[in-house]
């Protein structure tokens, strides 16, 4: 057995006798039973994860995996594939959304080559996991072998079990790759399943008449692909991508070492369904940060049972959401353990 | 003319010039046109409320007035009227939920008694304008006289002065006060106007027949008061509260001087309505933000046409869902200020 195999193994339901405590510790804060709202269900979330009612705050660590789509000769973005490259190296420079956001939120950004084309040259800070130089073209068959869909994956799972090492109790997802909404659409249409339309949008910005052609090239890349759909992970293997594939073994691995991990956008989403395929308890230990104004990402959640923290009408991806997003977990952390009780400050309690 | 005419004589339209300035900036910067979607309009607004394309980030303060309310002898809330006085010593000593997430926000607290009931001993570090020891029971008559509105209003403006001029770069609402959505409702139902039962909901967590008995209670305040519903100044005393009026006068103070305020949940909605109902203007220097889970909140933003940034499910006042909206106001300040643009990264244009 490998390391996939012996992380999906490892993964373990959350211990849920520990959440009638926690709420009962939530019930006995200077306020009224419940006010804090999404905070209070946020606190009981991540201390079930956490497996323990006193959880510490330790780093939060945003991976962003970098890869580019073969797909994109179809012409299926508005942006060329030598973006994915380009913006690495802002990455790497500090200057991209995601590196503000994440300054902002005090995490910190690690960028991830798991599969961009051509050579990054300069890139310092870059942490260098390719697998291959971009995905092959979906339409006219998989997008990568089975083997290298395993191996990106593993590099998530590492990367997580590092990080856990290394003191971080917050995990967050994000991407960078030109194409990676097609193919994105691509795996939840086969995954769901749903319709291709429902989970196909406008990307970095296409158009009406390019937006109909990326569908139909989605449609194509799933039929050509169809056969080889026989489990999640020949499933990503065909249609994903090398990014995709890192998210998916980012959340696995850590959700085998028990540590909260941060769903970015509709790209990180996919990444997580499949983990959550491959994996149904990993699903208990993600949080997802926002609603992608990319209109895939409401028919997922009407799917996944899952509600996103945020609707700010972001669709940028790179983990930009997730960073956002830490605030606020971060905030019913300490909501959590720093309020005064009712006891402690010496407040009547409700009627009383 | 007192302070009062005069602030509102002072507060401006925003310069819309801006406008495009600020939006051509957000268009240069790395990311598709409109991905970081609200984040994107939050910066063009608080570009426009300072008046300026390169607004400096400063102090971040909360306001968090505290008054009680004659109302609660009529038993329309789930906890005692002393609850005020507790818990404005329990924000004194920075164990209430909005110390913890001011801390968690970067922003700081300051606690106003502006007509709490009773004497607060020990009270280091609370800014004391006292109008009157709580609100007579607008159940039997006006809560207060209109000039003790206004001077609650003017100690709400002198501090929204007071802060711009020490640094203060951002200003957000809050209020402790048994009883406050009892008069907030009354307010909105005046104000908006509309049913009294659409806008009133459970407050700290009363259940169904004390909540039918507190819209009976609003009804009749209306009633008894309705012939003093000359202007929003004389409707804001004869049913609102002492710290509703503060919160009223902070918008004010803040507008006048150009501050953004950032507006907290559902009672702090109620003083916005009373201060853009003096002052149209007011309304563009406003950031709303959360949707409260009181219900009246909805049907509040339903009349004003504006949306909140968050929606957490929170209905616990004191400045919480503020603290937490200014961590997104920063947020889009400094993806406008600190991006790097296409041209200073070296990223392709999009279909360039």
């Amino acid at each position: 057995m490998g390391l996939l195999d012996d992380t999906i193994r490892e993964i373990l339901p959350v211990n849920r006798s520990l959440e009638l405590q926690a709420r009962s510790r939530l019930d006995s804060l200077t306020k009224p039973k419940g006010s804090l709202g999404d905070l209070e269900d946020v606190a009981v979330r991540y201390c079930l994860a956490r497996g323990t009612l006193l959880p510490d705050l330790g780093r939060k660590i945003i991976f962003t995996f970098a890869g580019d789509h073969g797909v994109v000769a179809e012409g299926v973005s508005a942006y060329p594939g030598e973006v994915t490259r380009q913006m690495v190296k802002n990455m790497l420079a500090g200057g991209a959304a995601v590196n503000v956001l994440a300054r902002h939120a005090g995490a910190e950004v690690c960028v991830v080559d798991i599969g961009v084309a051509g050579f990054l040259e300069d890139a310092e800070g870059l942490i260098v996991r390719k697998i291959r130089p971009g995905t092959a073209n979906m339409a006219e068959g998989p997008a990568m072998t089975e083997e290298e869909a395993r191996q990106a994956v593993e590099v998530g799972i590492n990367l997580a079990r590092d990080a856990a090492n290394q003191g971080a109790t917050l995990i967050g997802t994000g991407e960078m790759g030109i194409g990676n909404t097609s193919s994105s659409s691509a795996l939840l249409a086969a995954l769901l399943p749903c319709g291709i339309g429902e989970v196909t949008d406008r990307g970095t910005g296409i158009e009406g008449k390019t937006l109909a052609h990326k569908i139909a090239v989605i449609e194509r890349s799933l039929e050509v692909n169809r056969v080889l759909f026989t489990d999640p992970l020949h499933t990503l293997a065909a249609v994903g991508g090398l990014e995709i594939a890192g998210i998916c073994g980012l959340i696995l691995g850590a959700a085998s070492k028990k540590i909260p991990i941060v769903v970015d956008g509709f790209i990180s989403s996919a990444g997580a369904l499949v983990a959550c395929r491959l994996c149904l308890h990993a699903a208990e230990y993600l949080f997802f940060s926002h609603l992608s104004a990319e209109g895939g990402h409401k028919i997922f959640f009407e799917h996944f049972h899952e509600k996103p923290l945020l609707n700010l009408g972001m669709r940028l991806g790179e983990g930009t959401g997730a960073a956002l997003a830490m605030f606020v977990i971060e905030a019913a952390m300490k909501v959590y353990g720093e309020m005064a009780t009712f006891a402690s400050a010496g407040v009547s309690h409700k009627g009383g």
